[in-house]
């Protein structure tokens, strides 16, 4: 039975996010209703990592399995023929029927955007928290430092994370831009808890506002508690821009994916 | 009697263009709904180019007179609170008298995005010409260098172009990007005919495909035939990026900005 990835991109400003929800469309349901027009059947969606309202992605992977053999083609153009205009594959894949999107993935990169100028930016709207008093990215940049490595990051997941701890690897913190125009956060990691991006942008925020030190994010981090830590950035400036894989799963360590239950 | 330029960004999606027009709402109109809020009065606007239906801005500058003495604020955060969310004043400046955002502009700038991918792309889907194939960014790049300088562009003026004739000066043409993902074009000159840039970029990127060798650029400039030209590349990839000013009007010259009827 073939095991297809795709790879999409969606626009989330109409979604109640990835996951089936009562009170809105999902992107899931979405996908399953153009995969059940293309196939004539029902399938089963597996995600690399949900996302929520009002998140976009440039790199979602989802998986699933199915009995009918058909060109990739038919995954890719065929699929986006069906789909709404706000999501669509970017690329489809036959993969090992082992393939696991959650328990492969090695790591995901997302990337936060921040509007710095002083009036409202109508053009990034749908894709920028806007922030107007001048952000000092270099404050920023070593606040960002105190973030990189294995830790236990309780300060920074919603107090409705479901994972079973807290502990995770990020391996980047990038911010780019300039002060007064526009300000990007790209973050990579092993995997992700509830909120967690969102609530390091915005505790970075806070350091890039002078309202803290940069070696207040270090103490955030340490006290392990979330009412520590900078108010959580609003969904729309999120990306989730990759998830990556190898030939196999991660080899198992604390931190790693297989414990993860992310969601951004 | 004091005389305000305001410098406006706006996401055109929603809009007929600039112009007020029988068929829809104009940003004009909605401009003149909110300043008539704040001032109590209705003013006239001049606007230093108009666009059209679809096109975004992020530095459209028009002006008026009032009789009203009102701080600069007012016309921005005030102005910003009464504007719909798809269109913000992001400066507010007091001008002397005699200033015109026509006459005195010394020239615009601006930018054309292409998204290049194989598959379509939700979140450039209002912002972006979907071209599909790969693009020859340096083939494109060598038909741009055909392009500068002052000359007769009537080969890529629209049919219904209203301008006393067609000589303008293209200081600039800079394409950036890399194929497969992303190419945007931007274009720097003294003024511009009615979808002259549109025109340009349609011409370019049938260079980009691979269709036409970059000589044939030359050669459609020179026959001065709209028909020689490529297709007019949709409206929703471009931006009015900057209009520049000097302490006063540019000398006069053929295709300086006092001859122009631009229209983008």
């Amino acid at each position: 039975m073939p095991r297809l990835k795709l790879t999409l991109e969606y626009d989330g400003t109409r979604y109640v996010g990835w996951q089936v929800q009562p009170n809105g469309v999902s992107i899931q349901a979405r996908l399953r209703q153009a995969l059940e027009q293309l196939l004539g059947e029902q399938v089963e969606l597996e995600v690399a990592g949900r996302t929520d309202s009002g998140v976009h992605a440039t790199g979602q992977v989802v998986c699933f399995g199915t009995p009918r053999v058909l060109p990739l083609k038919a995954y890719w153009k065929g699929l986006n023929g069906l789909l709404p205009e706000d999501i669509a594959v970017v690329r489809a894949e036959e993969v090992p029927p082992e393939f696991d999107p959650r328990r492969w993935s090695h790591g995901k990169r997302y990337r936060y955007r921040v509007s710095n100028r002083p009036s409202r930016s109508p053009l990034r709207r749908f894709t920028h928290w806007e922030v107007f008093s001048p952000l000092d990215v270099e404050a920023m940049r070593r606040g960002a430092a105190h973030l990189l490595g294995r830790h236990d990051y309780s300060a920074f997941r919603a107090s409705d994370c479901q994972a079973a701890h807290a502990v995770r690897e990020v391996r980047r913190v990038d911010i780019q831009g300039t002060s007064g125009e526009e300000v990007s956060v790209t973050v990579e990691g092993t995997a992700f808890l509830k909120h967690m991006v969102r609530n390091l942008v915005g505790t970075l925020v806070e350091v890039g506002k002078g309202r803290r030190p940069d070696t207040w994010v270090a103490e955030v981090l340490a006290s392990r508690e979330r009412k520590r830590a900078g108010p959580t950035a609003p969904a729309h400036g999120l990306v989730l821009e990759e998830v990556f894989y190898g030939d196999g799963p991660p080899p198992r360590t604390p931190g790693g994916t297989a414990d993860g239950d992310d969601e951004e």
